[in-house]
């Protein structure tokens, strides 16, 4: 199906983005006003029987990134959109105003093709722009001072609640607090200047953000987000594409990669169409979109010149920097550090430019021998971002297109020049992130994120991967995955997925899936490295579910429940499996875990006493040993 | 089908297994003597065509673990075996001698039982052993001074014909020196004490193995195999398990998984069968194995004394190694450091003891109240495994089953015994690896690597992941690639292969070849980082292949050309496709790598000077840009 065949009366919501996860409720966390309820995920698990004594396991509470399409009790319809949940709080800062039409003459003579009406979605209201004067920016705020409920929404998400669990944990007899001390003890290492509080205040998420060492990406204009946290004391965020292109895709599909990435876990989401109706597949997407929206707007300014780069002008494109910030796109990739004096740096390369917005400006510089006018014209870029809180992503064109490439003269010219577009931003107290690479070994990646913290001033980084090598054609959302657990650890604030497809093709639902879920173990992986405080939690309540061989609750607790359940009943489909102990990688015969449980008993039996007589033994045994010369036998 | 219902005549070699590669060839490198020809595959591209000029692109030869199996000109019958490449070089070192009956009583009475004739591999041979006094051990030459066959053939291996490649490639043309001087050029980073020379001699191969830095397993009763060598100054090998258990498969399904594990790439296969006929089963996979193979002894003793461990004595454990080594296993895992002492410090752990073999010895110890008979019977061990050149594979039986027990008191008390052992085993001449976790966050990853390399003088560390986090379960061939491509990075020798049905089942063929291909390509990204000098060819060919839209090429240089052309083909099914200058990510309207390509003739054009002219502007740009106070605008 074509955009073209596409009918605003048939849209709908895919079933399967809207099921509960198994086990799983929806709840909603009370913040200091009625209106503010910050939604999580509670996966509620089974009790755990221990010779005879039976000892109950606290729900796990999860970060949701799946909206009301998981509520059972929201009416879902994508015709009509989500609800307004940042209206009344934009409304009281009294700081915007609602405009009589559309400010862009591009989004005029669209809303007047009668041609598009049938699959137009239908947006009753008008979009909102700050009151002459005014700067509406999150940055803006918190350097006021003030904390706005966006603010205390972030906070309140990331700490998951991890008190109440603490404490149920503890109640719930010896093992728990055996568990709860686990969870909060942290294990040592490296983790490279985040620092993370046990407890996140609205307060420090202001301090962050006014630091610029975070962002909220939340667009006046889309007040159906709810609000989240992009920086590198904060959870690792990870950002998946959607986009349909000339070649393949409909709107309606659009739509439900969008419900579908979000249900696995997507923080972000970033439209990347490049096909016709890019406007109205935005709109849908953005009026269905509980997560923030990302574009790179250049993709559709070159559309409307019909792919002739040379022919963009600043006029043009600030036209639709407008359109689409009146339609709340909430961060745009801008791609102003391609100048004209970097791109002969590109000529050398293995692989040239292959960032699209980046060969699209290296294309407009060469042919009109001017500089950038993304960078000439920053300036007033800044002026509109901040009309409709509007976050930069600034996009890194010359990033390496194969690991040999990495880390190169062309892309550290263009991150240094980021670096001094973020100052300019922040002059403007406008919200910026950093785009980052790409392709890079192992051995290279560390050097990427320590430059951009320090000539970006701790701005959050945001990368693509990096791939690790270039040999795996099919699985590069796995070469990525090691380079993005890795870069995730030493810093970087969000992480863009890469899909099975990259390279090859566009991804489709099952790519998507595919994508989040590596995307969303490699950021926790780096959680679990930075040391952050909760993120221990969830692998130790799965940890011990497989140990008690409470399959269930193990399913459950994973990322992927269904692929779990499915891969196990693969080899043991009966359920009654599923309270056995034993698996099928041992066999009812014997089992690693069940003898470890005798293990733990005889130890027990023994009682410490016997484990410090045993643990004598071996210090003394280790002293004669060394004495002995480090021989085991003499007859050695 | 089980293996009471498999049928010796009816055995029969996957047809999958043994189609050659797309646009590849087996190719044999002649060493010093005519039976000394070293296997690798030759993958041939096509031409670069570049405005009118044509520039050929020289095949590229990568490593192959795939046996005969790829040979067209070989007649392949696994109820035959294969042939006996080794069998002139074992008889010419004359100090082995044939033995008139299997040494095993096990080995015998399985031979005598008639009920197993009909799926009896039919062997005619009798096994070797080494001469009374004669140790046959590649440590043993090489501390002799002797270079043997086997190491010539794995110095050849390693280089892959590297030089003749660089040479043809700069006879190519001005393109083809340009690559040539990018892959000879080695990234900077940290290679974290590896040293590979440009060109492997037989000579290092020697020292390294006498200095016990390699390994090369290979079992005087496995003439069959390949040799390959395990050590980190040498490719990153991988490992892939395969084994029937108590609830499912067959023989011939078994040595499936083998012909189809070895296609894909894996270096060395363990049999962790666990069920009835682990004794027929191996035969059979050890007669058709081109790569070494590895088992865990201690599992098949226990089915000797019907799963009680308690029952388990040094008696039958040594006829079941006798019997192993006789077959022709080319290294063993042998839990011995799981010592009395040790066994107390798991029992407060999140997971206990999750190592079927760690389980089986704590459980001996504990119901014997005595210390492990592998370790007070290590020197008899090594007598064993030197009479017939078996590898040490020393078990880590405490490593942790969950990233919260990672590098705990247990895991590393056992670590500093295994270091303890491979001095005895070193005394002995017997070769050895050390085997690692297991379940590690990211930042304690460097740690084992670390007091592995100090504790066990750097025999070559056998690492199984490690998994960075526990809450993916159907992904942990992902989460675990991402420990693997960083401890490789850091100098583990060798990775052994997890499968997305990890904690769940049994993997089937296709989760054996995700298993695979993930981890070859974290190995590669691990040869990569440590700058291997040949490590950038197959990525820098492949990138340069992707870059001029080449995407046959692109697809038959990857890990998997089967994967990456289904996925091209399901957005851009025509032919016509394959040569197209753009691809589905863009569409043909517009496509960033044409564009760059338009770039690279516009620098061409204008020539170095211009170049210069640029960079110069740059530079002073840069300069009036830090006199001016950082600021681009003085309006801002």
């Amino acid at each position: 199906m074509t955009a073209r065949d596409f009918r605003a009366d048939d849209a709908h919501v895919d079933q399967a983005a809207i099921q509960p996860l198994p086990a799983s409720k929806k709840i909603y966390v009370q913040g200091s006003r009625p209106d503010l309820r910050v939604p999580m995920r509670e996966i509620s698990l089974t009790d755990t029987t221990l010779n005879g004594g039976v000892e109950a396991n606290p729900p796990v509470t999860v970060y949701d990134t799946s909206g009301l399409y998981t509520d059972p009790d929201a009416r879902i319809d994508i015709r009509k959109g989500l609800p307004e949940l940042r209206a009344p709080w934009i409304d009281e800062r009294g700081d915007t105003e609602r405009l009589a039409q559309l400010t862009s003459a591009f989004g005029r003579s669209r809303l007047a093709d009668a041609s598009l009406d049938p699959l137009r979605f239908e947006l009753v209201r008008t979009p909102r722009r700050a009151r002459a004067g005014s700067n509406v920016t999150q940055m803006h705020y918190a350097r006021q001072g003030i904390v706005t409920p966006e603010m205390e929404f972030v906070a309140i998400r990331e700490n998951l609640r991890r008190r109440e669990y603490l404490e149920s944990l503890r109640a719930s007899g010896p093992q728990g607090e055996k568990m709860a001390a686990f969870m909060t003890r942290q294990h040592p290492g490296e983790s490279f200047g985040a620092s993370i509080p046990a407890e996140i205040t609205p307060e420090f998420v202001r301090d962050e953000i006014a630091r610029g060492r975070a962002v909220i990406p939340a667009n006046i204009n889309h007040p159906e987000v709810e609000p989240m946290i992009i920086g590198r004391n904060f959870l690792v965020k990870i950002n998946g594409n959607i986009g349909n292109s000339a070649v393949t895709s409909s709107i309606n599909e659009e739509v439900d990669k969008m419900t579908w990435g979000i249900r696995w876990g997507a923080d972000t989401i970033m439209d990347l169409s490049t096909g016709k109706h890019i406007h109205e597949t935005r709109e849908w997407i953005i009026r269905n979109s509980p997560v923030p929206i990302g574009t790179v707007p250049i993709y559709q300014a070159l559309e409307k010149v019909n792919g002739k780069a040379e022919d963009l002008t600043w006029e043009l494109f600030r036209d639709t920097l407008i359109e689409q910030a009146e339609q709340g796109v909430d961060y745009f990739t801008i791609h102003a550090g391609v100048r004209l004096a970097h791109v002969p740096l590109t000529a050398n390369r293995m692989t040239g430019i292959v960032s699209r917005g980046g060969s699209i400006m290296a294309k407009w510089c060469l042919s009109h021998h001017q500089e950038n006018f993304l960078y000439t014209r920053f300036d007033d870029i800044c002026q509109i971002m901040k009309a409709y809180d509007v976050s930069f992503s600034l996009g890194d064109g010359l990033r390496p297109g194969s690991v040999w490439d990495a880390n190169d003269e062309a892309q550290l010219a263009e991150l240094k020049t980021l670096g001094e577009l973020t100052q300019i931003a922040w002059k403007h107290d406008v919200q910026v992130m950093i785009e980052g690479p790409g392709h890079v070994p192992m051995q290279l990646i560390k050097e990427n994120m320590d430059k951009q913290l320090e000539w970006c001033d701790e701005a959050p980084f945001y990368t693509l991967g990096p791939l690790t090598t270039d040999i795996a054609p099919g699985y590069d959302h796995i070469t990525s995955a090691i380079g993005a657990a890795q870069i995730g650890w030493y810093g970087t604030a969000m992480l863009c997925y890469v899909t099975p497809k990259e390279h090859l093709g566009l991804p489709n639902k099952a790519d998507v899936k595919e994508g989040i879920i590596t995307y969303k173990l490699a950021a926790h992986a780096a959680d679990l490295a930075k040391g952050h405080p909760g993120a221990q939690i969830r692998d130790n309540a799965l940890s011990k579910a497989r140990f008690e061989f409470r399959w269930e609750d193990q399913f459950n607790l994973g990322l992927d429940p269904d692929r779990a359940r499915e891969f196990h009943d693969e080899t043991l489909p009966k359920d009654s499996a599923k309270v056995a102990h034993f698996c099928s990688m041992c066999g009812p015969h014997f089992c690693s875990m069940k003898i470890t449980q005798d293990v733990r008993d005889f130890a027990a039996r023994q009682g410490i006493a016997e484990q410090d007589a045993l643990r004598q033994g071996m210090e003394t045994k280790a002293i004669e040993f060394k004495k002995g010369g480090g021989k085991l036998y003499d007859k050695v």
